[in-house]
């Protein structure tokens, strides 16, 4: 029996949804694993916090665009809403970053700890990390943890010690700093994280290694 | 001094853009040469042939978007006006796929063999051909090259024999079947081609593998 593992996703586009390197990442690092991992992807059915323009950096006013549409366009039309999750027949979940993971599944871009993670992510996350089912997180996505499992004590890497690594610690957590080429495994709470584009300008295939990485933790706690 | 890769890129979504693995494929492949390529990613700056809902694989009325615009979501802002391209100045280019490839880029989703290459792209491809720098195309990407180099008799690939490499033969070129982990190479035309999403259901770490075949050579013929 082949164990089952979801990606979440919340829009495609560095700025207001899912990253989309981190996102093909993760795809790609299970990928290699697919003898032993089937794989569903799952976003909100709902908009986005704001539509970005990449280019600019400006936000694009009067625009609407919903999460689970535009993760059709990562996931090739192979993505669910995520009310359609259901915790007890998955076996793991990762979770690429992006700032749709700080602004669309949580407010932490916006509030940072006192942040709240989105009520059906939370619904999820919450079953899952009782069940002692891996987690996986990628770039700034470790921050819905915090923000989900406030004083457990969980080890995370959001890279660097910087602001997002703070606001972490403000939650009872304890920040690791961690290379974009590796990853930090809290195998306590069977929690795996990398930084990712947390370093801006990493190179790509250093990324891709530390999600490979954490893709290869996540599926030996399965 | 080193050597500088143009990608081209006209979207971000597989059935109105750029194949957003593909182009994450090979700037992740290119990443990986980095010691000796420079990368620049371009787009047109003018609207999508079309809008798809890419979860329902509907056409999206009354919405446009700039193919410049939503590249950055992959290019993380990073990329710059087709136009600004200046063939002398780079010595090499890699298109990937996607149907923005087939209907942005050219009309060969909607025309076949009786397509033209858009006018900008042209621009480019042309000098760049006869000064025998080398070109790769991923998956429906080879067409435009097809329709840019009629009867030039260029060794490519779109994957298995079917309707699309009927249309190239129709060109006057040679249509080579090939799996999405491999790559074909026309030596006397410096064009490397690899399938990749030609194969719907293609495992995307063999996708991978094919575009980091084609990208190792392009690079070695820089």
């Amino acid at each position: 029996m082949k164990k089952k593992v979801a990606v979440i996703l919340c829009g495609s586009g560095y700025l207001d949804g899912s990253e989309i390197r981190e996102a093909v990442g993760t795809l790609w690092a299970l990928s290699q694993h697919s003898n032993v991992v089937d794989v569903q992807c799952f976003a909100p059915d709902s908009a986005q916090a704001d539509v970005m323009n990449c280019l600019t950096s400006q936000p694009v006013k009067g625009e609407t665009r919903n999460q689970l549409v535009e993760s059709a366009r990562i996931a090739r039309g192979k993505v669910a809403p995520l009310t359609q999750l259901n915790p007890r027949e998955f076996d793991g979940v990762i979770m690429p970053g992006g700032f749709g993971a700080a602004k669309n599944l949580c407010n932490f871009a916006l509030a940072g700890s006192k942040g709240v993670v989105c009520a059906e992510l939370f619904a999820v996350l919450e079953p899952m990390y009782t069940a002692k089912k891996p987690i996986g997180a990628v770039c700034i996505a470790p921050a819905i943890l915090a923000l989900a499992f406030k004083g457990e004590k969980l080890e995370l890497t959001v890279g660097a010690d910087g602001e997002a690594a703070q606001e972490i610690t403000k939650l009872g957590h304890r920040h690791v700093v961690c290379k974009p080429d590796a990853c930090v495994v809290d195998k306590a709470h069977r929690i795996v994280t990398t930084p990712a584009y947390m370093y801006d300008n990493a190179p790509l295939h250093e990324i891709f290694t530390g999600i490979q990485k954490l893709t290869q933790e996540v599926v030996s706690l399965l």
